[in-house]
């Protein structure tokens, strides 16, 4: 008889799985069983279905090649047996090996299996606000929810809009509404900068500055309290400092593992919620699967259990199910958590551990960040581009990278080659000597990912002392201490001219002949254009018996991105 | 006493490493010599000063900060002691610890060292051409040889230019001299294909013909005899097989390591002719270092000896010079040979071994290719990216990757991120999970490396049955065989109607119904747009027992931009 495989949840986890082994075994009698009456869409692409850069819903349904994975598609091309829309799973009874289900005619049926894939997917956390339930408050949770939302504004009815969060699908969403709808949006956010847990606080600081220039407003450190509005649907936001008026607010308040089906199966769920899971994704019952957002994965770096919804690793992990339920023996990996946002014209990525995500790991680590052009600076196009790197001090380990910049693809590129070496616990030295294709028009001789090692290195081994963007802003506030610009004079005479006997400047070059202009009593912040000069001027005076100096990361090119008080 | 360093060469290598140990030990008295007047130059920028993108040759020269890294800069801003231009190197007394360098003047003097640094760089092979002295015929070997082609240039002197080599320089200066100046050029290569050695026939055959398109005529498979030219200057180049008139030639026939020198003194140098170093870059002699293109290096893949005349190594190992003559211990790794190249407005890129290369170093392999969108289809903005894996059959070991496609940067990137792991020995399921960034404007949920790997996996297990473009053309010229477009009819129709009998459509949806309509008794070749479908069509045929088929690589979408009879 052939092997009965139910699949529960039909987004991306859901179809691959049931069309990987289907492709291996066609003799597999297939059944899958969605809540939703839309079922296989591309979920990442809501917020551009939202902005209308995809045109129809019908585009996130279809494949590469233009067919939409409706119930059709499945049957005919794919082959499943049976494909149950509109249907919630209720129970499964791991003794009898079948699954409950209920229909919208509330019959409950039963589906036999032999392998259970559960793709159950997660939802937006219910954070009990009141008023949540007005009118015009949606989560992004599928597809049914973004033809709400873009119903919404497509009619015009949208003047304000808040987002809660400041995590990916918020500041997607941010972009969705005010760039192409035009809509005043502003994003609140609990923590101190966006995107929290996935960049540190320069490069957040520097990407919400450039979403502030695309017209998005922000409220940080704030807590959403309440909702409000006089005719059922939402007019206000209430936070703990400020009420917003808003005529649609989008909950990005973060995902939830739908567990709950797993756990009342007695299977083994971790502390995010999420189903536990082997590397070959079978669950603590080895007849059933599971795999997508519903799933609990240890990182890589940290070894810390986490979620992680992302519509590629469901896919890949889609195939791995699928090979395994036909008898192979596929595997997967420990998540880096690679990321991307596009922001805009800027994009924003990143792979392995933030500094604070490190420190929370127990490394006692440091991270210094940096910025160059991405291709060969005679190159006429090109462009700068902002890394930051995380290593561990005493092993020189590289934990993570994180990059904000313009031309995405070739930042992007970067994040992933450092991202796939990850696993194989890369020290600076591996960075340092990793080997980027190269030609002037798409990198320079030494790419800025070895000159960040390097820069990495220094700083490890104390030849480097720098300060991060935050710690000069303090600086040039109230600190007791002198600033010297290294840069040529023609690019440090305005600094000079508009903060008088505040602001120095001694090129580089001269450094070592002008001593006496150096202060031995105070800290001296030597700044030039990326970070480079400052450092030499740095060893220039440290040859000359003064160590009371730091270099400024980034330099004058950075503060500008950051938004500094001095280049303004 | 001061340490004495002298460095024999100022282009990228000699430079970065006499800074780098000034850097960690200024007391170090640095001296420099170079036989030409231009130092430190951006000689990877040469193809793009000379179309013009690079206006003035000093920006070659400047920093990413706009300094001129002429003999000023190199004295007052880094220190040097002595920078001795025009005047080359005769010999190394190794015994005395001198070496001897006369100047234009004819006058020898000598240096005396306690480290010593090779960067005697590399120079485009004497071929022995008769009439290769005419004026107007250039190699691209140095600052001066791009300022004489740039003069003739800008000077309207040149209507057709022959160039002789289709490897990186010939090309660049292929794309420069016909894009920018509107020149008639023709690239002549001795090899059956351009970028021999580094890309596959598949690869380099769609790289020819987007460059076809772009004006450049290739005559590959012929070997130049002479060149002629009536007053002293080129007019024509006589090949084995035709006469081409050209009033400018450049020589781009690949490079030989200037190895003498240090052959000479008794230094180990290897079969290439490059000087053998070790991983901290020391020659035979503990004292003296070397690095850049004068060296020879062990492929990390396939363990052979090779140059690697690129900027980015040469910087790289300049620095590792530079620590370990401060006494620090740096080392270099075994190149993975990462290489890109932009044509016109598409790139060509890869690293590791090509199937050719693969073979020749002894491994049993096959390659796969494939094309994919390079982001999500439903993404407004996106372009085909055409890639092709390398890997051994036995271990499943990936040993390359060459990638061929418009938007330059995404498949760069993608190529940089195999490349990253090249060293660990990754087999395919380390690509097939490797962890890309995903987001709709960046890539597909399923990234076209992971797929790539997958249909790897797939053609090793044999579950795949494919064939490559060549080979698809010499069955539709004359193959026994019946063409099936597994695509839905609206793709298929216009080929039936250009083909009728010998083209059949049969979308892949309908396969398993109409399987009278499949001939058993020849070969059935599988078409659909990019190799998926066929794929699943085979695997519908061979359920039910028909395996006499092949699915063709890439499909349509790659048959086309290879150029074949059947989409023209």
């Amino acid at each position: 008889m052939s092997r009965r495989v139910v699949v529960i949840g039909g987004v991306a986890l859901g179809t691959k799985a049931a069309c990987r082994v289907k492709r291996i075994d066609p003799t597999t009698h297939v059944t899958l069983i969605d809540k939703d009456d839309y079922i296989s869409y591309g979920g990442c692409g809501i917020p551009y279905y939202v902005s209308g850069d995809v045109a129809d819903h019908t585009a996130l349904q279809s494949t590469a090649y233009h067919m939409v994975r409706n119930e059709e598609f499945f049957k005919t091309i794919k082959g499943f047996e049976a494909l149950v829309t509109g249907t919630l799973v209720t129970r499964i009874d791991r003794e009898a090996k079948v699954v409950w289900a209920k229909g919208k005619d509330g019959v409950e049926k039963s589906y036999p299996y032999d392998k259970l894939v559960i793709g159950a997917g997660s939802r937006t956390r219910d954070l009990g606000i009141s008023g949540q339930d007005l009118a015009n408050i949606h989560a992004v949770g599928n597809l049914e929810d973004a033809m709400e939302i873009k119903k919404l504004v497509a009619a015009g009815q949208v003047e304000k809009a808040v987002i809660v969060g400041a995590g990916f699908i918020g500041l997607e969403m941010a972009e969705a509404l005010a760039d192409m709808w035009g809509i005043e949006t502003s994003v609140v956010e609990i923590g101190d900068q966006i995107m929290p847990g996935f960049v540190g606080p320069q490069m957040a600081h520097m990407a919400q500055r450039s979403m502030e220039e695309n017209e998005v407003n922000f409220y940080l450190g704030e807590t959403v309290k309440g909702f409000e509005g006089d005719e059922g649907a939402v007019q206000r936001v209430i936070t703990d400092k400020r009420t917003l008026e808003a005529d649609l607010v989008i909950m990005a308040v973060g995902i939830q593992p739908n567990g709950e089906l797993a756990r009342e199966a007695g299977l083994e769920v971790g502390p995010t919620g999420g189903i536990v899971v082997n590397e070959r994704l079978e669950t603590s019952d080895p007849d059933i699967y599971a795999g997508g957002d519903c799933i609990e994965l240890n990182h890589a770096v940290s070894g810390k259990p986490g979620v992680y919804p992302l519509g590629s690793l469901a896919n890949r992990q889609g195939r791995v199910i699928g090979t395994n339920m036909a008898g192979g023996s596929a595997t997967t990996e420990a998540p880096v958590g690679s990321f991307v946002v596009k922001l805009f014209d800027k994009s924003l990525a990143g792979s392995g551990l933030t500094l604070k995500g490190a420190e929370a790991a127990g490394f006692d680590a440091i991270s210094v960040s940096m910025c160059q052009l991405d291709r060969a600076h005679f190159y006429p196009e090109k462009e700068l581009m902002f890394l930051e790197l995380v290593v561990e001090k005493a092993t020189k380990r590289v934990l993570g990278i994180q990059g904000f910049a313009g031309s995405g693809d070739a930042m992007v590129g970067r994040i992933n080659a450092v991202a796939a070496t990850l696993k194989y616990k890369p020290t600076i030295l591996d960075i340092s000597n990793l080997e980027f294709a190269y030609s002037p028009p798409f990198s320079s001789a030494m790419d800025i990912v070895n000159s960040l090692a390097n820069v990495a290195d220094n700083a490890v081994d104390g030849l480097l002392h720098s300060i991060p963007l935050a710690t000069f802003e303090g600086l040039w506030e109230e600190g007791d201490c002198v600033f010297i610009d290294c840069r040529e004079r023609p690019d440090s005479t305005p600094f000079c001219e508009k903060f008088p006997g505040k602001w120095n400047s001694i090129p580089q070059g001269e450094i070592k002949h002008r001593l006496d202009e150096v202060p031995k009593d105070k800290l001296v912040v030597l700044v030039c254009n990326t970070g480079v000069r400052s450092f030499e001027a740095q060893i220039n005076l440290r040859e000359m018996g003064i160590t009371n100096t730091v270099s400024v990361q980034g330099g004058m090119a950075t503060l500008k991105t950051w938004g500094s008080k001095v280049t303004q």
